[in-house]
């Protein structure tokens, strides 16, 4: 009760605006996009952000203002008696005033402004970014720490937020967990070199093992699925990837999903399908004005019909061994054809997309060979039960597959796959030793599918501060 | 609309209660917790999970069937004619039935069996776990793999997804945006050896620096918040740190939270009393039947008044140097003393918060010498504008500071702190050069505070997959 009184006092002192009359009637503190959704305008308010444009003319300023919660800026307008010392291009300022209906046509409100207060000044000349430019985004990447503050970066910064969150929200709903699996594990991924290792002072080991930073949470998720038989996590993945293309980063995010009780891999592309496209389908309605903006500057074209797809039609689906025959068919297309057993390239990933009209593609069953150990193989005897789903523009998104649930297929898959250390693999082994179910799992590369979304064509532009092979990491 | 027929269809195939009557109605899919919620509990269901026990009668046998979705069990009821082969404490079942109003009283539902089908089978000698015996948590963290299958540590795994969830939700109401900053990091704390470095193959550089993991995400939130005002991360954290006590990991989670255009330390307390006290109060009203029974398997005494206090009692504040005068005028209690200067230890805190009545206190304005250099001071020269929150049994959950906005005394700061490398922090001084802006922030430590509230003594109980020194890392 007191807490609460106390929380009353302190709400008070800093957001008055239902006080009773007797008390001094302070102004509301405003974001900017609460500033410009304030209908009607007639509210004393504080204003707080960056200064991203001035405009003087005879008897007035036109002051632009931006704080990261909406693409638009807040027109403040400020009589000429009104001085500002310090006011530049980048200055951060508070500005106090009175929300008003704009008498021009580019906004519907404005602040008639009364006191304007630099709280951090900046320099014009030393600043990276200059007033009015759209600088590039390659020239932008090289300032991690100041660029947020360029509208797109901002933007996109607002839409990760919105996809964990409606992602996380529809699992949540489906009856999901969401699970934290640890950075640090024992697995080398069999020595294969893409993977971190974690040491300490002077390169030392520092727990009784060897450990390595996280290449999928999968085997963890599969070990708490047989608790709580649907959970996720979201979180992050880091890979010693040598590749230097658009496509990839050291570190990056993945949404990792597994159920237990399930071995239909239709139960997978079916929610795939549902979570993806309602969560573009969620972002398309609620931040419109964000993806508009972001599309406006992307060099992808037709991105509105991309998403709407993504969103709206129906995902289709083919196999493994369909995918080949059709890319044999226009074996004109390619520099490379691949044959039965090989793994398709980026063009032929975009070729199957584009041919199933720019819509998403679940390819399904591939060979044996091109997959883990883990996956379940089909009666064939020569492709294994899972799935990729194909986005147009930035191919692989997503990732999953029936497990092996039988513990001696599972010693067979790992012995044919060349696993040496498979006493490092007991406890996994446990897992189908005791009480073992059936279960699906996959991985959805949020990054990428980020990309998909809004054009943004290297991947590094995605995340706030991209870590890869050909980047200097700087902070 | 295709898309929708599709999932119309496979939803029909799978979860079939509400289809016309042309087709063959088939049984809904239920966790324990739907089928225990069903009511009047008249359907024909499947019921999918792990078997706790078994009783055989003469003409009948009771099964209870588990699946992480509560902490409470299904009794499955099946006349003794029902041959059900390889059937043992800790297989994984399904289950097909109806649900009928149960005579017994330890439950309302209970499962009226047709078909009892073994998924997988568990050799009950070679379980780690044997039926009907609440293993030791000493004993059961030896198998982390498996451990979440008992009762508590799934619970515990719930209650880290709800408690999560109201987290992130209270924030972002509160118009708070998510962001993700990087695991990998240049930031190596000034060689204090305390981090971990990422390392590739044969314990080489990856990148064109060397790269360490992250200690505190709070300087590229800084970066963040220069961006958009209110932002916080929700993440691992990993710290090599030597410590071998019940309060410590290598890796766990911790929320930090950044507020731009605030140089009020009562804005952070007022946001950490607001955020703690509402999740919890929530956590009580949705979860109180989880937290009742990691509750009745606690050492710790009075949780309940303990957590009602976290949830509803007004938190306490006092300065260092109150909390100083405090300690010394119960100088008998201790086996040392602080001097104004020095820090407390873990006796003190529990000492201070029992002195406050067992609710949660803010210690504000340590000592400069105590504190890092990025933490704003105060006119008296002496101490900072910083907050500690010390919560009942676990001690500190939760610090946080106004940050030094003005680049010159951030400067003199880090010369004091004797920082060598300034160069490193090039980046970081820039946001005090460019549009520099008052701001405070905070971190909470995750795991402690569900310490606190379920009473969990030893911290490795409380994470899935615990990295801590002294433990051997297995998976």
């Amino acid at each position: 009760m007191f807490r609460l009184l106390r929380k009353c006092l302190t709400t008070t002192r800093r957001f008055c605006t239902d006080t009773s009359s007797f008390m001094v009637r302070e102004p509301k503190i405003c974001t900017v996009v609460q500033s410009l959704n304030e209908n009607p305008p007639t509210e004393d308010v504080v204003v707080r952000g960056w200064i991203s444009s001035i405009r003087k003319h005879k008897n007035v300023t036109f002051l632009h203002l931006q704080d990261g919660t909406t693409t638009d800026d807040l027109q403040i307008v400020a009589l000429d008696d009104l001085p500002i010392p310090n006011l530049t291009y980048g200055s951060s300022v508070e500005a106090k005033g009175r929300l008003v209906r704009s008498p021009y046509d580019k906004q519907e409100v404005e602040l008639s402004v009364e006191e304007v207060k630099v709280l951090g000044s900046c320099d014009p000349e030393a600043y990276p970014f200059k007033s009015k430019k759209m600088h590039d985004i390659e020239y932008r990447r090289q300032f991690q720490h100041l660029r947020p503050r360029n509208k797109f970066d901002g933007t996109v910064l607002r839409l990760r937020h919105e996809a964990s969150r409606d992602l996380r929200s529809y699992l949540t709903d489906e009856g999901f967990y969401e699970v934290h699996t640890p950075i640090m594990t024992t697995n080398d991924c069999e020595g294969a070199g893409y993977v971190f290792k974690a040491v300490a002072h002077e390169n030392k080991e520092f727990f009784d093992k060897p450990s390595f930073l996280t290449v999928s949470a999968q085997f963890h998720l599969e070990a708490l699925s047989h608790a709580i038989p649907k959970v996720f996590t979201f979180g992050p993945i880091l890979r010693a990837d040598h590749s230097k293309t658009r496509h990839h980063l050291s570190e990056f995010y993945m949404l990792e999903i597994e159920m237990a009780f399930c071995d239909d891999l239709h139960e997978v592309t079916d929610l795939v399908d549902a979570l993806l496209s309602e969560t573009v389908d969620n972002l398309i309605d609620k931040h419109e004005k964000d993806l508009k903006y972001l599309w406006k500057h992307s060099e992808v074209e037709d991105l509105m019909k991309t998403v709407d797809a993504i969103a709206k039609e129906s995902y289709q689906g083919m196999t493994y061994t369909e995918a080949v025959e059709i890319l044999q068919k226009h074996r004109k297309q390619f520099d490379y054809v691949p044959k039965w057993g090989e793994d398709f390239g980026k063009e032929h990933e975009r070729f199957l997309v584009s041919h199933c009209n720019q819509c998403p593609v679940f390819v399904e069953e591939y060979p044996i060979a091109l997959k883990p150990f883990y996956m379940k193989r089909n009666v064939d005897g020569k492709t294994v039960k899972n799935v990729d789903l194909l986005y147009p523009h930035v191919g692989e998104v997503c990732g999953g597959s029936v497990r092996e649930d039988n513990i001696d297929n599972l010693k067979r898959n790992m012995e044919e796959s060349g696993i040496k250390n498979i006493e490092a693999f007991e406890w996994y082994l446990d897992l189908r030793r005791f009480g073992s179910v059936p279960h699906c799992g996959l991985g959805i590369g949020f990054d990428r599918f980020l990309q998909a979304l809004t054009g943004i064509k290297n991947i590094k532009d995605i995340v706030p501060f991209p870590r890869s092979y050909d980047n200097s990491i700087t902070m």
